[in-house]
């Protein structure tokens, strides 16, 4: 059921398809080091181009990037109660800090006599060793708000490791920021998801998503409360994409952290703490790609327009000079170009490879068509190759590359209103995530118990993505009745199977 | 002997100004974790800054940007015996992969049931990581070159650590590239020496540097040979500001990474890598910074000028609105600023609080100066203020800014020029390098040998830092008698004490 390229259709088997483009793409494949990825060029030059867009979003809201210790001593995880619980489980530790011969000299093990004092833990996260020196940072409101980002890699030993979905080192930006109210952190958190996560993902991942509040059972461990953005993928699950947290003062009185107000009073300061992750590079495969491979956004792709000429001897020069002297008209405007001009491969292969890399637009520049005046011009996203006259091509390509952005949002949109189900009855509930497959996104009532939230996950695998902040309809903000328990209910929630 | 700003002077204690200079100035912190830095926002604006220009160059010279796990296997260090040799010493060992709590509950210990089968080491360098990557993706010659470079942390437990200059964890930039020919791979190294790390350093730092190759005793541990680019200090000692190594076939043989030649051989891959790091952050502060603080060149500085507006009430209403008009103008043209509009601080205040900080120009806003048409401008690294007329300021701070880029670079020149000497006895030799200063740079005869060369670092503390590929002098490159035994030489090296 695979196909002619050799990975498996979505419908044949989704976990494989997603698996094998990854790896075929050049978008990450797996290292001798467990659950820890390697991203080749290809990949990471998306990463780059998501990077320069978040980090452009992040310093336009005011924020600055700082840079703080890969490793954190242990007793500062003891600090934060929640905060240990979540993470003392999955942790990378570090005890020696030096290799020596063993005993019998013929391999290397860590030195007994170079064991450190105190354990250090690799980041997970870095709340801790950032409130550590905020600490230092902050006396006086006047020092406040900080408004801090960083970019580093984290680790977290995760048990099951997927490509960008969940690998035990990833990529990330934490955002860490200190206020003098609660409301004012309220606000920032909010900020973050709407006017950077939340554009990001839908202007240029193309990818719509639910913003909301997570419940008391999917909250960071450490925080006050969590708001997120949860997208959906075409095996009907939902990803969620990023996460921004209220912390309130717990990591300010885990750390000590007090200013003098302007009054002279010593308060605790209030935080918040926001992340992505290359886990985003996992939504936007699972948004928009096909069964011929990966299928990129314009806005993000690493490689926009391919061009590939054709023939042979004098034609092949002939075509290979146009191609190139077009390829510098839109390199010159701005747009990522490539000329494959490889000798020993055929166009056939080489439309394949640039489709499964998710090349968002491949112009042939055949030797006849030449002649004629025309070039065939192919949208990844659609099936028919276009005839554009030669002239016209930089203009096309341009306009097409701009619609195929919004075409693919569109697209996705429709998708997931397709299959977001409003659902009353416990019946037709349990029945609509029934089964291997995911069950789309179920807006349904819930008496807003941990309970209750439990017994459903239990019962279907199913589990609150959100309490929705943006709603699709007014009327899903209104009351009803729980699903399962009947009991009151204030609005309907996101219930789904998560990635 | 402390300045008014409370930093020592450079004469007074050459160690002690660098140290508080790096912490006052905003660039650098000291972490709780040994060896490990924080670097706050303005010093990682810096580094933003220096790496965007060099991930240009790196690009433009034909590399791309991949990323590799930050986790190496124990056992792939044991590959290559010069390298573990090299770095087996000094390395975070990761042994344990949770945390528990203690017998008594007390606290958190590596929990025993989670030893890891093999201990991973923190990357010091991603040679062996990479090239075990590598065999995976080369087999034919139409797979090279391989041109990779990444962005990355990396550890090195280091006894003395000291902000920029030595820390323990790091971050720098990593090439690591392959090719089919020894000849290929050093041109190579030598695009990397000569035309990013070199030109860099020069045009983007404003620092003069020496390109040579590495003695042996100093060469990279797994290279063939080693080409670097050495730096002078104010206290009059060399520091290595980048390395870039041809690693030979030495690489390729660990890792068994062999290709099939156009004529159908298998033949072994030759190797490059090269690498500069946030020392470049200490090699500039050492290169151009005064009694004052920091002073930075244009082209990197987080903040290239600063507005301070002045007087009371509607005085700095009118001075503040002048202040963010002219700030406007300027950052239309792309230029980074800022007005320093806070309330509580004097203009004095503010004036060394961004000498410190190593502001490039500072324009004073005074009500009365404003009134008679001009501004007060002061150029970071000129004593006088000028007064501008308000209408020229813009250009002024333009040019300004422009001169002061060249100025550094001609200053940091002269400076170096005056501190050479060209020595050819041991007597001058010995005595240039007595006591506890620096010395300069000697350009000296030697005989090739490594024991010559550890008996000259026994005796003067002065080791080799290159043998020059660029050369002063022409006469510098010809033949001569070796500083200590006579021996034949065939031309002057270059020996400084070293950071």
């Amino acid at each position: 059921m695979s196909s002619n390229l050799g990975i498996p259709t979505r419908e044949s088997n989704y976990a494989d398809w997603y698996n094998e483009l990854v790896v075929k793409a050049d978008l990450a494949d797996y290292s001798p080091v467990r659950g820890c990825m390697i991203i080749p060029p290809h990949g990471f030059a998306l990463w780059e181009n998501m990077q320069r867009a978040l980090d452009d979003m992040i310093k336009e809201t005011g924020h600055q990037n700082a840079y703080f210790p890969l490793l954190i001593p242990k007793s500062f995880f003891d600090k934060e109660a929640d905060h240990v619980e979540g993470f003392a489980k999955e942790c990378a530790v570090v005890t020696h800090h030096r290799l020596t011969k063993s005993a019998d000299g013929k391999s290397l093990i860590p030195d007994p006599e170079a064991e450190l004092e105190e354990p250090l833990i690799i980041r997970p996260t870095s709340e801790t060793i950032i409130w550590n020196t905020y600490k230092k940072w902050i006396q006086s409101y006047r020092d406040l708000p900080i408004l801090v980002n960083q970019w580093a890699n984290v680790m977290r030993w995760e048990l099951r490791t997927r490509l960008f979905l969940r690998t035990a080192e990833f990529l990330w930006q934490e955002g860490h920021t200190a206020h003098t109210t609660y409301e004012e952190a309220d606000a920032e958190a909010l900020t973050i998801l709407h006017d950077v996560y939340s554009k990001f993902a839908e202007e240029w991942m193309a990818v719509p998503v639910f913003r909301g509040i997570k419940t008391k059972s999917e909250t960071f461990a450490g925080a006050s409360h969590s708001y997120c953005i949860e997208a959906m993928t075409q095996d009907l699950r939902a990803i969620q994409a990023g996460t921004s947290h209220h912390l309130g003062q717990n990591f300010a009185k885990a750390f000590d952290v007090q200013y003098q107000s302007a009054e002279g009073k010593l308060e605790y300061v209030y935080a918040t703490s926001w992340g992505v992750s290359t886990r985003l590079i996992g939504t936007l495969i699972m948004a928009h790609s096909d069964d011929k491979g990966f299928v990129c956004p314009p806005k993000l792709a690493p490689i926009q327009v391919v061009f590939v000429p054709m023939g042979k001897a004098e034609g092949l020069e002939q075509t290979t000079a146009v191609a190139k002297d077009l390829a510098a008209q839109l390199k010159a405007k701005g747009i990522r170009v490539k000329v494959d001009d490889r000798a020993k491969e055929s166009p056939g292969f080489k439309a394949k490879h640039w489709e499964m890399r998710g090349v968002c637009m491949r112009v042939d520049v055949g030797g006849r068509e030449l002649e004629a005046g025309e070039l065939g011009v192919s949208r990844r996203d659609e099936d028919e190759k276009q005839m554009v006259t030669t002239g016209s091509v930089v203009d096309h390509v341009t306009a097409q590359l701009a619609a195929m952005q919004g075409d693919l949002f569109t697209k996705a949109l429709a998708f997931r209103e397709a299959n977001i189900h409003r659902i009353d009855t416990w019946d037709a509930f349990a029945k609509q995530f029934d089964g291997e497959g995911g069950g789309g996104f179920v807006l349904a009532h819930w008496d807003g118990t941990a309970e209750t939230e439990e017994k459903i996950r239990e019962l279907t695998k199913a589990s609150i993505r959100c309490i929705p902040l943006n709603h699709e309809k007014p009327e899903d903000g209104q009351p009803g009745k729980c699903v399962l328990t009947g009991a009151p209910s204030q609005q309907r929630v996101v219930f789904a199977k998560a990635y």
